[in-house]
């Protein structure tokens, strides 16, 4: 089972009324409805305004696949919260960014970038596939198509994707690299761009599919307890004469 | 069910008397016997002195995929096989060569490089890992050792790998990039460095989850049918307008 | 000085009579003509049609940097001679392909895909720039315009670029990987996909900057004289105690 | 004239005597010795206990590229002085981290993982050149030797580079990625593991040679001057009919 926990600001939900009839039961309910239907995902939500913003330690730390969707409230997730994110991306856990959260806390700290962008509502989009052959696009024809997203447009300050896997084209005239993956210490880091609030994208059967392929790509390999910079006293010769070896990473 | 083929040249063990001790079915028996164990793998196998050298249509396009062991009779694959193995790995198969097969036809095809390296019998090799949160590394300790290998050392002629997975320390003071990834068309190579026909690396545990965790890494996502390059005299805007779209890579 | 050779096919200017207009003196000419502006540049052309399809020895064992434009003819271009460039992008030359160049021979010996792409003539295109620190985006702005130019379209298959420059958005509803950099052995290979013969495109003061650019990118660094696999019987640690270095990659 | 910046801890140099026979002007004094040779270059330095840590804007914002030398005192670094080095770097500034300051805070910033390594002091260490086709390779062998190094050994926790330039082979058995490319922004960031601060690392020429060679790749290409996300209310097609466009990152 792939532990997975959907996280949402849920504020937009709250602040912007037509939202209900695109997302009745938030973005995260969207998410964790058809997540859920795959066997082998357990499907949890947490939002900013629960307790410990959603995610104590007991659910972070419970989590193999975490995805994140913030947009206005970014700065009231607290610093300490977003460095646990972080780091529990870097002792493996599998992350997804959707949308406006190329500027969350958590996205900044893992990019080392300014995550900056062009924007503007009420676009035609089309997602091209340059990347066929990657498991997040199992399933996916050469393009699929979003009557009305947002336009995120280059130059996206980011750094250069491990594996970019889509392409965005905007009929206004940009373009962006609109799905993009990353290893990040023992973790892996996908950023999807389409997701805009009061756009029905994520009813989108391909944009459903992308995620749950992005959940099993994401997946953890192997995990890490620790952060520190051991000194290794004995060299490894030393301890393969004595018949030792390494074990933690 | 993922369709495995292990392809071997088979003629070491025919002009190498003590293969025989350590590899008594051959390189592709002791190969075909660890990954026929894993409950999700059809494995076969294939050698050059069969018919159509192990390889006629109806095995090649039902490979998911391919493993691939070669040495002195590279030379003996015709090109028309090299090509037609090659363009099945861009129309989605995955394929794994090992040790000696960086100089085989189909590798150097698909790299576009010289594949030359430094080369010496009978080293001690210590494989670290260095992306310990790639699939291909699932299980895998930070490191794992080798009493006795073919050193491969530095320069490489490869392309640089789209995923670095291991790093190989040799005693004798070289160093080589031993495990490699690569994308090209729908398919996906892996290289992996030990396995020199007369040492039992492939006995060794490490090396068969290696290969095990490379073969599910490998497996096709999407599949193409043929490599031209259609005109599109119809802008896919008209399309659109049209209610129409693109299906096939 | 960089010495650059401008290799053209040189066919279109015989078959299509308003090429003229565009290209008087062909394209190769009117590349030569602006590359030969800069001070550290030494430009020759060379041509199909020439003794020696224009590159004999002592013209290809003479370049540091050559750029290449076929379309029609690729397949005249002799296999040995293909493989004579690639082998020499190996041992540490540069190469910009232009535009159909995506299937010339050398280009697909050093990409070793298909390089199949989607095209259609008489498109609108607008170039982004996605890697504006690269050297190659020098002086160019987040995208500049190309009125009427060959739209080339994803999926391109190629081996994920090395470095990604360039983004084409054209307003039939494609985009494309337009501007791709990747290193081959010793050498590096920049590919460009605008350049079609019939449009001015290479009369574009920032098309002849991002050309000036890479044949700057594209210098060698170090050179190769061969592309062997040599065995290394004394173990480095043995050279290093015996005052003994390598010297030749 | 690149404009360089060599900044120092400077605080070894005050705590162990022995630093003085090795590098009797500091080890800001030894790499602004030998920079200061190339004839496009004007290097100054900068140190921790000075005004300002040594950075104060006019030398920011004057810097094309800066050296990063810290070990003892990161932690004294101010974490906004560390964010302006970092968002200099992303408006174009090209910067290269030595040996310790792999835990600087502005490396930390840049790549947003932990950085962590092992490490053991007092090894002999042979720096292998695995892309001998890079700008930092220029003039440097197939290998290089430093009889006393600080071994930094894997997993050394940094996003994959975007270029792996060099491999660093220790005799006590382990390896490291010891020279690291990474693009971020518009500025580029080289990462050198040699250059422990009791040895003489710095007066190697092979090592000189690097760093000089690393200073022009890492020149700035283009510049940007903030660091925002601009709403892009006009459509570029639409700003494409009135006759305007971009120029501003």
């Amino acid at each position: 089972m792939i532990r997975v926990t959907v996280w949402n600001e849920n504020r937009s939900e709250q602040l912007i009324p037509e939202m209900k009839e695109v997302y009745p039961d938030g973005l995260h309910g969207a998410l964790a409805s058809f997540l859920g239907k795959e066997a082998d995902f357990e499907v949890r939500v947490a939002t900013l305004d629960q307790p410990d913003h959603g995610l104590p330690d007991e659910v972070l730390n419970t989590t193999d696949v975490m995805l994140w969707w913030g947009h206005g409230a970014h700065g009231e997730v607290p610093d300490e919260l977003a460095r646990k994110v972080a780091d529990r991306v870097l002792c493996g856990m599998g992350i997804i960014f959707l949308h406006s959260a190329h500027y969350s806390k958590p996205f900044k700290l893992l990019m080392g970038t300014s995550c900056s962008l062009r924007w503007r509502e009420g676009e035609f989009e089309r997602v091209w596939c340059v990347n066929p052959g990657h498991p997040i696009a199992k399933g996916i024809p050469p393009y699929f198509e979003l009557e009305k997203e947002e336009m995120y447009g280059e130059f996206f300050d980011i750094p250069q994707p491990d594996e970019l896997v889509f392409n965005g084209w905007f009929r206004g005239g940009e373009l962006f690299r609109s799905g993009c993956c990353w290893h990040r210490g023992l973790g892996k880091v996908f950023y999807f761009q389409p997701g805009h609030e009061t756009n029905p994208t994520f009813h989108n059967p391909y944009v459903q599919r992308v995620l749950v392929n992005a959940v099993r790509w994401a997946e953890p390999v192997n995990w890490r307890n620790q952060l520190d910079a051991p000194c290794q006293e004995k060299p490894v010769e030393a301890m393969h004469a004595d018949g030792e070896t390494l074990t933690e990473y």
